[in-house]
């Protein structure tokens, strides 16, 4: 068992370029875990052209929705997302962090009203993209750790 | 970027007939995450021959100590060892259940004296290996999770 064979995907979708190091937190916004039922490619820490290393993930019949596209963008603003359909790249593009991130990510400030019992969405305006600075729309406060305040 | 190229490695160990589901707790006990420097492919819920899915995990330039096995053997008993050295498969051995984890897992059991601060090794005796139950050989504990009890 030299090798690991992995083939072409009929239908799903590939991430690459990847910030290297990211990929399972990329799985982890897929909620890919211990239940999973389809097959999942992952490689990590591998040369780039682009990048110098990079993390690529694969997912077999699957397509992102929007809110996975975003989470992916704040932390691997490079990403690119290839949809594949009947064994061909059907779609291609480059990750967007967006201008406001809604529903993606938790204030870490627990006197928030993000935080209360109110049924309301977060929100954060992105003030910088590079490097990533985002500001609680209801508190003003900056967030601190992005990967760990996913939702 | 329809397939991901996976190219035989020259050294390393390759990880295979892991029970599906449970490659990203291998690589928990490889302590592969954010900041690992050598290339690392995961397939989760791949066909397999032997039992119907797997797992499998290839890790670069690198060997698995004896401890690293036996935590593997604890979660996925039915997973093979293959060390690869200059493109060939120098080593293939199945993990085995070990007749007693010592120093691998933490007892639940917060009055226990393996959490105390004494210098000593947890030590669990293996009563069954499928299903498998291990109990704490210091304060007779049965250990019920044992993927969050690994060490």
């Amino acid at each position: 068992m030299k090798e690991l064979k992995v083939t072409p995907i009929k239908n799903g979708t590939v991430i690459d370029h990847i910030q290297s190091g990211m990929a399972l937190k990329v799985l982890k916004i897929l909620g890919i875990g211990e239940d999973i039922q389809s097959t999942v490619s992952v490689v990590i820490h591998v040369p780039s052209a682009h990048e110098n290393w990079k993390d690529i993930v694969k997912v077999e019949d699957r397509e992102l929705s929007p809110r996975e596209v975003d989470k992916i963008a704040l932390i691997a603003p490079d990403a690119t997302i290839n949809i594949i359909r009947n064994f061909s790249v059907a779609e291609k593009y480059k990750v967007q962090i967006p201008a406001l991130a809604r529903g993606i990510l938790k204030c870490a400030n627990p006197s928030c009203i993000s935080n209360s019992n109110e049924p309301l969405e977060t929100e954060f305006l992105i003030k910088s993209k590079s490097p990533l600075r985002l500001r609680c729309k209801y508190c003003e406060r900056e967030l601190e750790d992005v990967a760990s305040s996913l939702l």
